[in-house]
């Protein structure tokens, strides 16, 4: 029923901005590439058929009303920033297939009595503020004026980035969103992990979607010449970072849903000949269970503060962002298998240990998510890949979906 | 015997070209700061009694003769140039001290067999082309047209900055002196290190300079969603880039004298949830034995091959720079001792992890080496300091080597 070329065209067609030379794009919120990439989704919404909108954080919002007037509105989201030299499905697809869920049903003029709306979020990657999914928080209205003031690596804060691109900081408040007219969330991704494939499934409905923790490490010695500092003397916090950042992975590999990736390390100053004065690394930790996080959180701390303590290193741990893991709604998750069975695909149930813009709304609305397979599991990088068949797949499935969920 | 005072004030007198306003000088080779201070260090050298040339790289020359007639020289050296934002001892000391010698000897109608010189030597730093010891380099021969070629941050060679001081490039071989006429090499300069501080010492015995060898180490996996992406079958570089890190330490603590720096890490690409594809750093790693840091060197490499292929990660070594390591004299250090033990300080000897002019000498004539110690071990820092006292009894040591070098 859904038009899988189309499907596919407009996620190669998306992918010019921020195309990277290798393969993959880099496409990062509140930029240039993430302006003309939300200009071709708005697009996109006008062509389908829908009314667009962007509120105050800069969600495209693409809304088609239903037959019933104030009925709460089913929605469908995803984003379309990208980690840097990230892959073109994670996100745009949701994105681009909940479209082509809203343009099938009115090319076959179905009529509904919910309005549908698709969302493209501003920022669910984090990658620039280490702090994301901006969009969906302001859209359960989580979103504060404190969390504005998380910087990028050049000093910027969002509010300033958001500033350089028309929006109002002021007015993120008027992005909330009231839960009385919201039926419930949906979203398609790619699975980015290796589950379905080694299962041999295109799709799979999600169970819940686990927490990520993300702290910022930093650790103070003393600098000192690098030729003129004997071995014994030195307090270079990099050698006790290094034995964290083993012990992290020696532990976390104890718990078989446990995942913990330092994705970021830097050294001041930074001279080839100068031993560092600082070490600073971040530390994204993920389960599906909040209890087992937890400990394997307690356990690194405790180890990392005894081996600094006797290197004489000040070690310094904050919290970037810490999210408790959110479970599917079961009347939702019933749909998405109803809709599986409908087409002839196998059922089969699996976690997300990445997180979503739907976890924002844990307390805000029903939510479920609808996995497609990825190839050999890669993700947030070039290589990212799911066949056009898949993402057809998944594509129906949402419109089954939706269609029975604002019917 | 020694002028202490008169050294002191030769220090700060100097310091004037290229003062900073906050503090130490900046003065880079082939500039008007750096030609000023030449011609002072010119004049006080023609006050202190010698025959004052410069040669073809533009190093200033003083000459004292001795009575026997072609006796090889005694030289004592050290460089006027600094780093940018450098303290006022480190280079000038040396100089300055090495002047009051010969001034002290004149002064005390004392007269040697062999001939004493003192040398301030052009660009010693490399501060400005990346290529140092540019006036040692050519009096022991081994400067040559291709070297002129390096360049500065605005595109200059040394070829043409030393046009535009006035020296012709094509003359670099008349510098070269015939090593037969020379006895021995020695230099007073800061220890930039902490050594003689910890252990209370104003002068120290230098037994040999630490030749660094750079190296770049890129280890590359393959990079994946931090959430979607199970501990096992990860090929994270980071992890055995910390188990090479905390290695390197190890290894390198064997070793009395043999330091080791990693001095710049970075991740790609530097997501906080995305696992590394790539890790660069940088390893410092110094003795002043050759085989001594060969066999390090050997085994970590070896250690980091094994680690690197049990998990699958690749990894390129390139070296950036390969500097031999340079033994002091057994010679002049037993005379450095004995002028220690004359005038009632402890003979504490120690290598120099810092690279000195004095390494363009190892085949071309004996050296050797005097510390004094330097306040927190800071260098290359306008918080560089050492004391008026120190500062004499350095001098003093030097003046009493020499002499007997010399008599």
């Amino acid at each position: 029923m859904i038009n899988q070329e189309r499907v596919w065209n407009r996620l190669f067609e998306l992918s010019q901005f921020g195309k990277q030379e290798r393969g993959g794009v880099t496409r990062i919120s509140f930029t240039d590439e993430e302006r003309k990439a939300k200009d071709l989704i708005a697009l996109y919404m006008k062509e389908a058929g829908f009314v667009v909108t962007e509120d105050a954080v800069g969600n495209v919002i693409g809304r088609k009303e239903g037959r019933i007037e104030g009925a709460p509105a089913v929605i469908i989201g995803s984003h379309i920033d990208s980690v840097p030299h990230g892959g073109i499905f994670d996100g745009p697809l949701g994105v681009i297939a909940g479209i082509e869920v809203v343009q099938t049903i009115v090319e076959q003029e179905i009529e509904t009595d919910h309005p549908i709306e698709v969302i493209a979020f501003t920022d669910e990657e984090g990658s620039r503020f280490r702090f994301g999914m901006i969009g969906s928080r302001a859209i359960a209205g989580t979103l504060n004026k404190e969390h504005l003031q998380n910087k990028d690596q050049n000093g910027v804060t969002i509010a300033q980035a958001m500033k350089e691109m028309g929006l109002d900081p002021n007015k993120i408040l008027d992005a909330a969103r009231d839960p009385g007219t919201i039926k419930g969330y949906v979203e398609l991704h790619i699975e980015q992990g290796k589950v379905l494939e080694n299962h041999h499934l295109s799709v799979g409905v999600v169970s819940g979607i686990a927490g990520p923790l993300w702290t910022k490490w930093v650790l103070t010695g003393e600098a000192g010449h690098a030729g003129a500092t004997p071995m014994g003397i030195r307090k270079d916090p990099l050698i006790p970072a290094a034995a964290i950042i083993q012990y992290i992975e020696t532990e976390t590999k104890k718990y078989p849903n446990a995942v913990a990736t330092i994705g970021q390390i830097s050294v001041k100053p930074g001279g080839v000949n100068v031993i560092p004065s600082q070490v600073e690394f971040t530390l994204d930790l993920r389960d599906i269970d909040e209890e087992v996080r937890n400990k394997i959180e307690h356990t690194i701390v405790s180890y990392a503060r005894q081996i600094c303590e006797e290197r004489k290193i000040e070690v310094d741990i904050s919290t970037l962002q810490r999210v408790t893991p959110v479970p599917c709604s079961k009347e939702i998750r019933q749909v998405i298998e109803n809709s599986c069975k409908e087409i002839g695909l196998e059922t089969f149930t699996l976690p997300s240990g990445a997180g979503h813009d739907g976890m924002q709304f844990k307390d805000f609305c029903p939510i479920g998510m609808i996995f497609i397979q990825s190839k050999n599991g890669i993700s947030h990088n070039p290589d990212e890949w799911s066949s056009k068949e898949d993402c057809g797949r998944g594509t129906t499935v949402l419109y089954k979906t939706v269609l029975e969920l604002a019917k």
